[in-house]
């Protein structure tokens, strides 16, 4: 018998997965105008220009084996000064080289982390909703999973659950703001005060408490939001990034790992995030996308073309009845099931090639993902369905 | 504490990389020129020029967000299916799209084969000399490492202790050939006697012995060599394969898993490869690359001049009063410690800026590998370090 856990998450793909799975051959059916994926965070918006200048540069003026041989482990030393000081000058924060891992992506960020920080039984606290696959890499680092529910119209986190479910056996807790599935933003004094608790059960444990910033959606915020940099509310941080939504390439597996300078046994759990790294079969970031990076920190893809999209869509869905959150980043709105059967509101989009992911798998059932990392015209299309639907389910 | 596993294997990095990022240092200090650095298999030829092209093609030909966009977790349909029909016209079996699962390279095609394949416990069998890091991937999925030693000038695996090494608690079988360190290649005759013993004990257990053909260097032979294919001789098989040294992209991260079309339990195998790589982080193969393949398969760099090297090398160091393995295949000559002390011998080197590799961690102490993925000038430069040192030690 091969490992009956990794059957089973072969055989059940992620509902997200399965989804955009399931559009891609439907369209080979009806038609690519007919289907109406907003499944998978795959963006719309084509990387900034720079990219492909950026690629065509280095081919034409680096010499072959330099341009694709090995780097060090961690990554090329030009590359990760290049993030330190990034994220330095940025944030005010005392980022080096010797703090920046770069990885294979968000994926790559958050499963080296785990495999670090971890040891078989260890409990990581995720914020409901969250996105599913951290209850994968979770548990196939030896962690085990605890959700501390949302609350309110913000979908903040519930503080009085999380102080309850804070223990000696918490290693790491993941936020992940801006938010997928919610497009929730955390503020700075909802941070602060989780960083105060983490701080205090710290101190009751003897070591650290993790904090695992999941932040690949950063950079796609609106109506001026900020988001606040973790590092500078709590020194036991690693900052998982991947430039896949900011830049656009999400399919070229780049990002890093930025473990805060001050964090305590600083070294011991960088070597833990090589070794990490090491057992799991990543050697090296991919090197090409590692060379482009210290020409695009910074840059984005066109934002704006997201927030349009979602003030589209935002005003729509309401205006057809439906209860919906107002995401201030990332490019996903969270919608709540007409009558709180997510599994079986979904269905019935999936009938008419609505494709919408029910959240129940983001610990928050009632709720659906709509991804509107998509064409206008997608959504244009998509709206007299979700219209029909709604009145359908008798909404206005 | 963060897993003091994961330290330990972050702060003794592999003795190829701890070489490696040695010589890179030494070289700032006395110069490119001064450092013979035989440690790692970057390959030294370049990419073949239909690389640059149909990279500078692909990027013209194909809007970004295609271009960048994610794949499916197991590659690009247009990919697998390309691969697929390579390895049917090529190796005469009968491998189709859907046994393809595109990975980030050798390591990744290792790791995901043998999180899918293994439980706790399991036994892993290897034959010496092999890649160190096998133990570090084997016993991160929770295998246990067998080795089967060497035996005869040939380094052929010894069949007798095979025999004896299988049992009902192996779960795999490890072959890489042309073999890294040793430049060894197995024979038709030898894969067939391996695969027998194989056949007698997954009947004898109930349940298939996967063997694992790790073949980043199948194109890299020379006097007309031909390396059997395993399938052939053996349907529980999967194929990790790289295009990392046959296309000199070891950077890029860019492989495959081919499963044997008849392999027992098809599906769930499949199922289980991509289980693992969704659990271990993978989520895609880098796509730019995964595009590349369709174009490149089946072309190498030019492989003459790393047959040049070994020519130069070979009749060099034996002519010194070296014992030698004669390579037939990969990138790395083997040769024997003169005092049968691999670690003091490689140090000996190291004081005079000539870096190769003690074996002791390849399974087979007393020897040291000598990676000839270098340019003619640093075989040239060595040259004379390594005749003084054989002086040394009364050799001639």
């Amino acid at each position: 018998m091969p490992n009956s856990k990794m059957i089973a998450l072969g055989e059940h793909r992620s509902v997200i997965r399965d989804l955009f799975e399931y559009g891609m051959e439907r369209k080979k059916i009806v038609g690519e105008d007919n289907v109406f994926d907003f499944s998978i965070g795959n963006p719309s918006i084509p990387a900034p220009e720079a990219v492909g200048k950026e690629l065509v540069r280095l081919i034409e003026e680096t010499p072959p084996t330099a341009l694709h041989g090995y780097s060090s482990a961690a990554g090329d030393p030009a590359v990760r000064r290049a993030v330190a000081d990034y994220i330095r000058k940025t944030f005010g924060v005392n980022e080096t080289p010797d703090d920046i891992y770069m990885t294979c992506g968000a994926a790559a960020s958050l499963t080296i982390s785990l495999h670090a920080l971890l040891n078989e039984g260890d409990e990581v606290i995720v914020f409901a909703p969250f996105f599913p696959e951290y209850r994968v890499f979770i548990e196939k680092a030896g962690g085990v999973v605890k959700v501390v529910p949302a609350q309110g119209e913000d979908f903040a986190p519930d503080l009085d659950a999380f102080a309850r479910t804070l223990s000696e056996k918490t290693r790491a807790v993941i936020v992940n703001s801006p938010n997928n599935p919610s497009g929730a933003v955390l503020s700075e004094e909802t941070l602060n005060a989780i960083a105060g608790m983490m701080k205090k059960q710290s101190r009751l444990s003897g070591a650290p408490v993790w904090l695992i910033a999941d932040e690949p959606y950063r950079e796609l915020v609106y109506d001026g939001v900020t988001v606040p940099y973790p590092m500078r509310c709590y020194a036991d941080t690693l900052v998982c990034y991947s430039f896949s939504k900011s830049l656009s390439l999400p399919g070229e597996r780049i990002g890093y790992i930025a473990l805060c300078h001050e964090a305590e046994d600083r070294d011991r759990v960088f070597a833990a995030i090589c070794g990490a790294g090491r057992a799991l079969g990543f050697v090296c970031a991919p090197v090409l996308f590692q060379k482009m990076i210290p020409a695009l920190l910074g840059q984005t893809a066109d934002v704006s073309a997201y927030r349009k999209n979602r003030d589209l869509l935002y005003s729509s869905l309401v205006s057809y009845g439906y209860t919906c959150v107002r995401p201030r980043g990332a490019f996903y709105l969270f919608l709540k099931a007409p009558d709180g059967d997510d599994a079986a509101f979904g269905e019935t989009c999936r009938k008419r090639d609505l494709l919408i992911v029910p959240a129940a798998g983001f610990g928050m059932p009632g709720w659906l993902r709509v991804s509107y990392c998509v064409s206008e015209k997608t959504i244009r299309g998509a709206l007299p369905v979700f219209e029909k639907i709604a009145k359908e389910y008798g909404l206005k």
